[in-house]
């Protein structure tokens, strides 16, 4: 049996434009002489909806949507992921549901058993666990369906496990001849390589085919990159979709032979590629097509507005340059080279006289030698409003410029340089804005190499650069990794060689700061533990034992 | 026996606080001789710790806490809630534990069994669910001890059951004599009234009596009320602890006789000391003693300013005054009446002279005469820096002044009157501030009664009043009551007899402004669906039926 794999971009709560994506897709599938259709995890709805899931007339919609398309789609059968309705008094009032229809009839039903409730997953506020794991037959096939975090507890490959049941293990031992995994698998750097693996290993340690279908785009923070897979019974990979687009491949039961798509060939290319996917979804479905950015001179920015052209094009985005008197004449010149590089327009817009009137009403006694922190943050927010301000004439949204190591240690405004509708790199340490400049200007310098070289400075004040007040980047991010994205300790942090003064210091400003993370955009999630929605910490606490 | 129900106000990760507290009540309850005392739901750490659980060293902490006081406390059984770890290589990691210790020795443990993941709630994000209801003896008497949500799941008060097991009907079988609930029990209006009937009927239905001992303070944006109580095998309270303030009150087993301490006697008196709390405790554990409100003549800063004098003392808060060009004589006037009155410091800064530098550099063809959302975003920006500049200079904590009403639809600046550490009455329908203030003033006008009367202005443009825009507040209020915290959809709404059409503007605003309370300052919850972390919405999406 020729099977489609169909990879798509929904777009949450629209479920007009969901039910157009899944339609065409299966008349294309049914072209291209395929029996049965596959699309991701609540497809119908795109994932995650969060709390819209509380809302009956969401729900009732996606039924609904459910319904025409059954009506709709003729002469292939389809599998995809729905929110399906808890018929018991008892638990959450909703499954995770998936189905198999085919010429106007529902075949088969089933609901995700394992409900990830950790990082930026919160299945269990919403959804009730299924509780069955039955195979069913279709054009003779016994076909194991599953979805997303149902694959993720074999024991062979976990040590440990989150769940009591492994709902594969269970469909195999129910005489599954294919397994089937809807997916939306979060997008983080390595993810697809360990993913691929287990899903690998899996099909090979029960030596039947496996079908992975993921939802591809970015929704608010959450990336998904798609590369939807058949994998043989000897584990090798038979199909493969592309990354960070939408995609169809069809993979062939019997030959067990597939399409194989191209993906990004390194870690930091499918970074780049995730980026300008996020920026570009986050722009599009929040109703905007244009952007701002605010360019300093510095690598964050440059960055920011790189991507952004990439991700919507350079007619869509404008760059902003706001000089103090504390801005070198290096900084205009990197900007103004920048700009030409990508072909986007440039305004200048100085600050000096609005932050002279602050300063005259606020801070009557500053001094121009050396400006304290009221005076560095009037500057970054002058800055942020002249950007909204811009962002509220011209209707564009202004993406924020901040990396995750200025951000973990607060080195960054509120309601300043933090201001804007989506912070872009605000996932990427400070050492990986560097390494992705690199491969940025392999080819041909669009990055000017002084933007690159240069020491990074908030040019708040005189001759200030960043290293005034923070330990180098090379020595933070390694300390903020352990600490954020691996749940360490100051204790293994020192025991791993770091110095326990700048770790302790380290640690102090992103417990500090929290505050005002909590106010930040959403940002792209790129590693394993982003801030954000996957991270919830308490603002007022003192962490101080006994 | 006599048991002492001990309400402290733990600070989340502060284990030398909480011990000390801890420690001083277990003495003072030896003192009235009782030979029992009994804490609150994870009490060692504060409630709730969020993922600071997924620090080991968090872990250990609070487990190093728990012997210390094994160790410590003397002569007296203490039960008290704390984080247990989970030996077994499944589920998650920690239980949400129960102790009871005596003279350096562990009774008893008990772990949660209903773990509750909605609203603010993430239990299951860090918990797995205890699996035994067992009784313990103790001074001859048969214990059976609950934790929080384990109360929660009665069939004879529930409709629906979340949870397949209710721990109480179990305990009751397992031979109780008594039932120990340790809560942290969320606070809202209302739900004191519902939790007060719910454990009466419990104890009342199997006759036996029943002792609840709550969590007090307040934690970011979730305020606990304390209200810790006993009830009698008839359902009649015996014993009762103050609300919002720690207390320790005393129960007999035996004569079925307690304290009573008074509590709020109305609702509305109680979101007033709610809110008073939840400012202090935010602002003093969050290291700050001070803080500063813009008031702008109008109700909302009116009210944040008398809740702040009233929460930290007159000599700790700054009012500052930002008049423009549109500012009405009225309001310098009510504006110093009410500074008078609360006796506080009122500094004034014109924000004239900042407005027409920003406007010369960002909007060259502005009229004076009606300035559009870019001007009037300006004047909220400029007086948002100006208040973030009084606070970096004065180390002081900026609370913003926003209400619900305004929130929901989104009627407030982002990076303007949204800028604050904490948004003081951001889940107070502008119908409830005005019925506050009525409270407020009944002995006394202490908010001048102009600020009441006049028509709500955000005075950004001439004669400006907040219905140029929207409907009146007395007909917003209850729609957003009905699509906030009841879930109710437009056809619901419409069914009870609102007007389709402000309906459909009405929730439209609110879904089209998730951006903005998305960034907002954590905001004090006193309603059963607040914004904020308990309300968890997509921001990038579209409501579209196929």
């Amino acid at each position: 049996m020729k099977i489609a794999i169909a990879q798509i971009n929904p777009v949450i709560g629209d479920f007009h434009h969901n039910f157009k994506s899944i339609y065409a897709q299966t008349v294309q599938a049914k072209k291209m002489g395929c029996e049965l259709v596959v699309f991701s995890e609540l497809v119908l709805s795109g994932y995650p909806p969060r709390d819209l899931l509380e809302k009956k007339e969401f729900v009732k919609a996606n039924l609904n949507c459910l319904k025409k398309l059954i009506k709709k789609v003729e002469g292939i059968g389809v599998i995809c992921g729905y929110i399906g309705e808890n018929p018991e008094n008892l638990d959450k009032p909703l499954f995770n549901s998936g189905v198999l229809f085919e010429n106007g009839r529902i075949l088969h039903i089933t609901h995700k058993r394992l409900l990830p409730t950790y990082d930026v997953f919160d299945e269990r506020r919403h959804f009730a666990p299924g509780t069955k794991s039955s195979v069913f037959y279709y054009k003779g096939l016994g076909i194991g369906l599953t979805i997303c975090e149902d694959a993720w507890n074999d024991k062979d490959i976990f040590a440990k496990q989150l769940y009591p049941v492994d709902p594969v293990a269970l469909l195999i031992q129910a005489g599954a001849d294919l397994i089937i995994n809807i997916s939306a698998s979060v997008y983080y750097m390595g993810k697809n390589r360990f993913r691929s693996r287990m899903l690998s290993a899996i099909a090979k340690k029960y030596q039947v085919p496996l079908i992975f279908c993921n939802q591809v785009g970015g929704n608010d923070s959450v990336l998904y990159d798609g590369i939807s897979a058949a994998f043989t019974p000897n584990g090798d990979i038979a199909a493969q979709a592309k990354d960070f687009e939408p995609d169809l491949v069809v993979f062939d039961t019997q030959s067990l032979m597939g399409d194989i798509h191209p993906i990004s060939s390194t870690e930091k290319k499918a970074v780049e590629k995730a980026l300008i996917m996020g920026i570009h979804d986050y722009v599009i479905k929040c109703g905007f097509s244009t952007a701002v950015v605010g360019l300093s001179g510095g690598i964050d920015s440059a960055m920011t507005l790189y991507l952004a052209v990439r991700a919507l094009g350079k007619e869509n985005v404008t760059a902003i340059f706001m000089p103090s008197a504390y801005t070198s004449r290096e900084n205009f010149e990197d900007t103004k080279a920048l700009a030409d590089n990508l072909g986007v327009e440039l305004s200048t817009i100085p600050i000096d006289e609005m932050f002279k009137t602050f300063l005259k009403y606020l801070v009557p006694d500053f001094k121009k030698e050396s400006p304290g922190i009221t005076e560095q943050n009037i500057q970054a927010r002058i800055r942020g409003t002249l950007l909204m301000g811009f962002s509220n004439k011209n209707g564009c949204m202004v993406l924020s410029t901040g990396n995750k190591s200025e951000l973990a240690v607060g080195y960054c405004t509120l309601y300043g340089d933090m201001n804007g509708g989506l912070a872009v790199i605000s996932d990427l340490p400070k050492t990986l804005v560097y390494n992705l400049a690199d491969l940025i200007n392999q080819e041909q310098e669009i990055i000017p190499a002084r933007i690159i070289t240069k020491p990074p400075s908030a040019e708040l004040k005189p001759d200030q650069t960043d290293q005034d007040d923070l330990p180098p980047y090379e020595i933070i991010d390694p300390i903020l990794k352990g600490y954020i994205e691996e749940a360490k300790g100051i204790d293994d942090l020192v025991k791993q060689g770091y110095d326990p003064k700048i770790v302790a210091d380290v640690i102090t400003r992103v417990d500090q700061n929290e505050y005002k993370r909590n106010q930040a955009a959403p940002g792209l999630k790129i590693t394993s533990k982003a801030f954000g929605e996957g991270r919830r910490y308490p603002i007022a606490k003192r962490l101080r034992p006994v």
